[in-house]
């Protein structure tokens, strides 16, 4: 039996110092010159060239981040934009990130109902069973859209139990207009939101699935937009690790996701994407390090680090 | 400027008149004797073995219904199960659907936020934008999950609106467990599938989206578990074309389906997936043919096609 995700998660954590993960949603208009001209790769509209650039690019930042984080979150969206190889590329990230110690999160945000999610949760999830990809490894976790109930959610969960690996169910995204669908009130004042965290606190109890930590390898994506939803949320998901979007770029600070943590600094994992990625795009590094990108995104991943343990002391 | 969508759909539905769509979501397992048992195809373990006897399975049926539907509706899951390779598969039986003069319709439901909704909008619906993909078309609509709101929503209806592609938004699902979460009831009494389906009612209504005929190209997803639910989301939402799930293998029938199409007869496109792609496996089929399973699924397509034109009348 492997170990239980919630269990391998709070280890990384400790042994990192920090729940910090970095979000990888790489857009070729803002690679960094220095791989977007070099040869064969400095064209935006041909789909070999453009994503040759975006996958160098996500290697460097995965070995940049690397020393200084548990966890990195790879975003499908912008790989399946460059069609089956981008694909390709996707799950040769989801190695190179294993490869170096790094709990991987796919955030493919997928969902369906029974036997369609089973395939989703096989591809996404699950290592796979075939004989001719055997030295290959699915995500450590993976991210799941709840409005098929649970039986959309099953096929995932029932993976996570077999081989150890996590799931993480969308209850509340950090956008503005993600309010009008999830703040609904329900009849006893309960909003939306609020109503899925009851369902997936239930479902993270389930038989196999909490570790000796007391966390279940079933989380959510809780999305800070106030501090007050945070801490209802936190609450209502007792035995959830929370993995928390949008730090930085979109708008989230440290004191804020500060109340997805439970008080003795356990229970999330906060996500910063473009602001580390990019940080070669921020007056403050750029007058550092010029063109040296790197040294930039190195830097903002430190201060991103650092800034969390204000806030979240890691024991 | 493309042709609405919606004007699209219906013209082809008049054309072979029918509101049949077939629903391709082939499992290797499943597949006839006469595929699976070829060389080099007979090795369920083998990821390219089995992709290869599951994207000539879905050929043939493609080629087998096209006469009789005017619409097919593939299921990403069931190829990306198959990792890029798979992913491969699904975009060539796409060409192939729009070879045949079929509306292709991209089972993916994807949903994400902002610029990553826009990346899926790219990668599940646009035509390719990318020079060395210029002979190759995307599907002309694609199922969407509204849990992030109108900006998870909004990239795909941007698409829809330039490229004359259709969107189709999931309101109800037909899972049983899906009722935990989508009849979850409101301070109002209106239950949260009802709400979503007002808000999809207003997106739909939004500027250059609304055909000749009256209807959007933003459609919603509707499973039919009981008739009344029917009755109140076709009154909610006047301007948009239902994707009617399920027909046959899961449950719903001809009568229950009626309820989600206009007096008029149209409003509605209805999906039999299982019921006709395994065809040769139900004895009644099978007495009648035998082993030849490529005439067993073409019957059953008749007989999907019969059997709507008693409740709906296509005129």
């Amino acid at each position: 039996m492997p170990d239980n995700f919630a269990d391998r998660l709070l280890a990384a954590v400790r042994a990192k110092r920090t729940p910090a993960c970095v979000g990888i949603d790489p857009v070729y208009a803002r690679l960094p010159a220095a791989i977007a001209e070099q040869r064969d790769m400095n064209d935006e509209m041909d789909a070999e060239a453009a994503l040759d650039a975006t996958l160098e690019f996500c290697r460097q930042i995965i070995r940049i981040v690397a020393p200084y984080v548990p966890v990195v979150k790879i975003n499908s969206a912008y790989f399946e934009r460059y069609y089956w190889e981008g694909v390709e590329g996707y799950y040769e990230l989801v190695q190179e990130a294993a490869e170096r110690d790094l709990i991987v999160i796919g955030d493919c945000k997928r969902a369906d109902i029974g036997h369609s999610a089973e395939m989703y949760a096989r591809a996404h999830l699950a290592d796979p069973d075939f004989s001719n990809l055997d030295d290959f490894v699915g995500p450590d976790a993976v991210t799941v859209n709840p409005y098929f109930g649970l039986d959309g959610v099953k096929p995932f969960i029932d993976v996570a139990r077999e081989d150890g690996k996590g799931v993480f169910v969308l209850v509340r995204t950090s956008n503005e207009s993600g309010a009008a669908i999830q703040d609904l009130v329900g009849p006893d004042g309960m909003r939306f939101c609020e109503a899925i965290a009851k369902q997936v606190a239930e479902w993270a109890r389930g038989e196999g699935l909490v570790g000796t930590a007391g966390y279940s390898c079933v989380g959510a994506v809780v999305g800070v937009r106030d501090r007050e939803t945070a801490i209802k949320l936190r609450a209502l998901l007792p035995q959830s690790i929370f993995l928390v979007p949008g730090y930085g770029a979109q708008g989230a600070g440290a004191a804020d996701v500060g109340a997805c943590f439970r008080s003795d600094g356990t229970g999330a994992i906060v996500t910063a994407s473009r602001s580390i990625i990019y940080a070669y795009e921020d007056t403050k590094y750029l007058e550092m390090y010029a063109s040296e990108w790197e040294k930039c995104v190195e830097h903002a991943c430190k201060d991103f680090v650092a800034e969390l343990a204000r806030v979240v002391p890691v024991t």
